[in-house]
């Protein structure tokens, strides 16, 4: 008996198609060809998907549950993508909603190394939530990230991130940026996360760097890199910590199951994720279900810290607590930096508001 | 003066809003800070993105113009696409549908290192349109596989291409699978074509098995390995051309853009896309863009091979030849596979309809 994961897509489509779609979905993510052209019975039983049910939700969109055997994906998580929605996803009206993972998936695809409980090791934090930041504009040189990196850590942020668009660009070469940025927090719990881009051979270059300067964190997109080669950073590099970024995340996967389920199985420790009523337009629902499938109690799997971003207001702390409660991270960026030369003093404000919150008992 | 390439989306939203939402996405992609924060003026002239042109495309939808700095990009292809869509993926109502280029990132980037004459030497095929078929379904085992191949190349097939649901399964772990498949080829002017699938480090590996087997072609899915992986391979194997998947490829980019335009520049000597009439519910004009694209005379990119799939019938190959034209190349996987131990004489009629197929005279 063949062990399978369920593929779970939302269709839109007339309902006397949808039996027929879900057939064709089942095809096209296992075997890819004519049932017809088939003569092993192994793979008509163990490898060609099912529909294992289909739900009318109303308005012309319907649930697929599609299973899909484990043993076509192996232990790679670019392949797991590739089976659970891959050539899919080129049709205009579906999308990925949700998954079924098995016991062995998860534990072949691991999840964080660190998760929650080592990023607050790493800052020192005990049980509150934690604070995160971001040094931008991009344009400016080392000296001037640098100068950020030192005022936010005066102001007691326990993470400085790189925005995700300092890649290695003429202006400010990781090379320099980073060993800059690391000098920057010297003395300070605060830790700088420096963003590692382009193949990976380039970002375990970039690692080399952030180590020799006594870095222990670092930031990737997952989506932008494939996640086998998030995958592949993860397992070589147990001494780092990762933070993953949402760009490119859009498209036909549900964001909570892409951020707060998959970014977690493919290794993030910290899932940056966009805030609901910031710059993008999430519900509210949207971001309770990133953050509570990121830390979700999986014996398997270490929780990940919810992080959620995008246009984040200082005055917005205590509702946000409220909301994502201590076992999250709130990355302020651009407010903050509105303060200009007051900046480690309006980091100051952000983490003794994060540090001073009450959280409601729970009875 | 900074040299801008342009991303045009289309933003569905009312036509109060366009103009706050174009700009939101000039800032976006390129400082993701609020202006008031920035108090570099070079940043504000160079760096910052710039709402360009906003067109009312009737129905609702506006396109909007988005000038960017090339110098944000460098040259890598991963960060190219952060900077040309990334965290605008994340809003639900904008697509990018297209860019306009700038003839230095057309050389930064390369595109293709054989193209469609590389490709077409490969096989000694001179001016006519090619040919491909896929190995499948996955579950067979190496020899099996192997045996497809041999009865593809007894037909005459150009390249028979690894499904890319295949990867390194226990059922046909690569390393058995490619020495096999290779062997079947060997007397014929076929050329298999392995799928690269995993780690950038796990696909170099399997790159090395192919060449120890006398191997030249090479299949990835750019979307999935992340496009700055394609840059590497394609720079690092001069010897390999590399054909270019789609999975993965559906979601905020348009197909003509994504399949076209990127997968070309990022490297792509083929790129099969999703013919019209087929699986998928491509219209004919979006097969075509893309064909012509890919193709598109350039002074700094060598053409790609247009290769339409999915669900591609034996009975067609006369419609699909006179619409693409003869540089092109016809995948065809299933519909051969179902004539079963016929395979062989299958594959004939379709190379042989190739062959003989005569172009109407453009006058």
């Amino acid at each position: 008996m063949t062990s399978r994961f369920q593929s779970i897509f939302h269709i839109r489509c007339p309902a006397a198609a949808v039996e027929a779609r879900a057939r064709g979905i089942a095809v096209e993510q296992s075997v890819e060809c004519p049932i017809a052209a088939i003569d092993d019975p192994r793979i008509l039983t163990d490898i060609v998907g099912q529909v294992a049910e289909i739900t009318d939700l109303g308005g012309g969109v319907f649930e697929a549950r599609i299973a899909l055997a484990v043993e076509t994906v192996g232990g790679d998580a670019g392949q797991f993508l590739n089976m659970a929605l891959g050539n899919t996803s080129l049709h205009d009206d579906i999308t990925l909603h949700d998954m079924v993972l098995t016991p062995e998936l998860e534990t072949a695809l691991g999840g964080p190394g660190h998760g929650l409980a080592g990023l607050r090791r790493r800052v020192g934090a005990e049980d509150r939530a934690l604070t995160c930041s971001a040094i931008k504009p991009q344009g400016l040189a080392p000296a001037r990230l640098a100068d950020l990196v030192a005022r936010f850590a005066a102001g007691g942020v326990d993470f400085v991130k790189d925005d995700h668009s300092l890649v290695d660009q003429a202006y400010a070469p990781f090379a320099e940026r980073v060993p800059a940025c690391a000098t920057a927090i010297r003395g300070s719990a605060t830790r700088y996360v420096p963003n590692l881009s382009g193949s990976l051979d380039t970002m375990r270059e970039q690692l080399h760097i952030a180590r020799d300067v006594g870095l222990d964190t670092a930031m990737v997109a997952p989506m932008l890199i494939g996640p086998a080669n998030l995958q592949a950073l993860v397992r070589d590099n147990p001494d780092f910590a990762f933070f993953g970024h949402p760009t490119m995340g859009g498209g036909r996967i549900a964001p909570a199951l892409l951020f707060g389920t998959l970014y977690r199985l493919w290794g993030a420790d910290a899932i940056i994720f966009v805030n609901y009523g910031g710059r993008f337009g999430y519900a509210p629902e949207t971001s309770r279900a990133i953050a509570e499938r990121a830390r979700a109690p999986n014996p398997r799997l270490k929780p990940a810290v919810p992080t959620p971003a995008g246009g984040m207001l200082l005055s917005r702390v205590p509702e946000l607590l409220d909301f994502y409660g201590p076992d999250t991270m709130l990355l302020i960026g651009g407010d903050l930096l509105l303060a200009h030369e007051r900046l480690a003093e309006e980091t100051a404000a952000f983490t003794q508001a994060v540090a001073r919150h009450s959280f409601p008992v729970l009875v």
